[in-house]
């Protein structure tokens, strides 16, 4: 609450401090909705699974800049896991989420934001499960772009965030949708999904933001220990390592990847490299070299120990221009 | 153009005839909507493929009663036909069809119909072939409901069906969109991927229009020779008789299909039987009876001789209460 205070201070008197206001079902979502285009107002959405972070933070601060008003969904997407992946232990910190937003409200002015906070049964009225063979009813796919990379390692992941972003544009219509560059194949799925199911929403990409040690922020970072987290900077040191040989002239794919494989294999964390990939910025596809004025996309998983003694799947990536 | 004069001579001067709006790209029919939201007028849409019959027509007859303004959507849609199906040669009349639109929407007097006229592009941004294999992109998928009766017979038609409609949906935002109840699997189908993806539109099912002789109205219809046009009735005599074998207090699957069979049986039209089905109403699985209260659908589809010597599929349905 520190930061409420400050900017209480800063601002306001205590009494003026707004609440953000929450919206819990789908019609009230409508009926919001519908005000603010009868108004004339723009609306940003950032969806979110909540536990938020400085990532957030600043998508919602870019969502309040560019549009009159901003809908923050917070909901822990069930589609997107797979039966043996942390559903149940994902973290869940509404009461802090909530006062992170609130603060941001106040210090934007303007701006409203409204935090929705749909349940399971609201997302998929039919029901869901997680086991993919058994799942009825409505989902989308983006096809050519959801089998390789994140894909390839979470074969229902794609289906799963299609689907609930897809749900979420129809309820909220927004007219700018805001997503963070560290999950770069889930920002060029949902583009596409605007594109091919003609949905009326621009979709805004932002740059990654990262601990001060260059960690991308995330909220499975706060799985990880105390060392494991300071020392799994490696990953973006590695794919920085990439960029600056790409820089440097090197353009083959063998090249790059040689250069971010050294550093990751020179950490003395326990690293499990999962895949390091050169990729095309438009399909996806592995590229064998950066083509002069196509770019590409170099991107990387490892899997670093964790507070529970297991292992942690971090992700990163850099877009090479 | 009889209809129209007939109606001018009714309720207007020549001079006074309304034209109906045609309207070609998405962004232009947008436009027209936010238009409509802001002056608080409802919309309904009713989809169709062109070649209107008179079951197109008291589709958007109803449409226009019960909602300020209508568009008609006229898109051959890839997307749901087979390589080997009638894409290419599926009727286009779209003068004729706009002369039927002009005549309706001139007996409405209040509602202003608009004529929807996307291109293949303006629907599939991406691109579209005909090989599901080879598509790539975003494609809604209704699990469940696709795979059985006319999903068997054609697999990658309700694919391309749900996937069609959400465009449309997602650009005309409709109050209301309208579906004829011939299409059962279809009406079942679009119903569960609006309530799945949580769009805001009302699915209304509307009565099978019928020619005088019974066969259910249908554009495929103009493919079949007058003689087998006639005898086509023998479809829908067929199924009536197993309603009535029904109301005369025959549950059993067994003893409901048998009384089909035997009128198809019994026509001197060359008659090929693709399926018979009693499905239940909701899920479309097949049932062994059917369950007091619980009703059932029954099915079918046959193919039978058309103007180019070879066979047309017709289908229909009975809903049984």
């Amino acid at each position: 609450m520190s930061m409420l205070c400050r900017q209480g201070a800063r601002y306001f008197s205590t009494s003026s401090l707004r609440s953000v206001r929450l919206i819990k079902t789908v019609p009230e979502l409508r009926a919001w909705r519908r005000k603010q285009i009868v108004e004339n107002k723009t609306v940003g959405l950032v969806p979110t699974m909540g536990a938020l972070h400085q990532g957030h933070l600043n998508l919602v601060s870019q969502s309040c800049q560019e549009n009159d008003n901003c809908v923050v969904s917070v909901f822990v997407n069930p589609s997107q896991f797979a039966p043996h992946e942390d559903l149940n232990n994902y973290p869940r910190t509404l009461k802090s989420d909530i006062d992170k937003l609130e603060a941001l409200e106040n210090d934007m002015k303007s701006s409203e934001i409204i935090v929705f906070l749909p349940s399971v049964a609201d997302m998929y009225p039919s029901g869901i499960t997680l086991d993919v063979s058994q799942q009825r009813g409505a989902f989308v796919e983006v096809k050519g772009l959801s089998e390789q990379l994140e894909g390839f390692i979470r074969p229902q992941f794609f289906r799963g965030v299609a689907t609930i972003v897809t749900k979420l544009l129809n309820i909220v219509v927004p007219e700018r949708a805001y997503f963070g560059q560290k999950d770069v194949q889930q920002s060029i799925v949902v583009k596409r999904l605007v594109k091919d199911l003609l949905l009326p929403t621009e979709i805004k990409v932002a740059k990654t933001s990262r601990e001060p040690n260059g960690l991308a922020m995330s909220s499975r970072n706060e799985y990880l220990t105390t060392e494991s987290r300071e020392r799994a900077k490696i990953l973006f040191e590695a794919l920085s390592a990439g960029e600056a040989a790409y820089k440097a002239g090197k353009t083959s794919r063998q090249e790059i990847i040689d250069e971010i494989n050294r550093v990751l294999k020179s950490s003395d964390l326990l690293v499990e490299v999962e895949y390091i990939a050169l990729s095309d910025k438009v399909s996806l596809e592995e590229v064998d070299k950066v083509e002069n004025g196509l770019g590409a996309i170099i991107s990387a998983a490892i899997r670093v120990p964790n507070k529970d003694g297991g292992k942690t799947r971090i992700i990163d990536n850099i877009i090479l221009d």
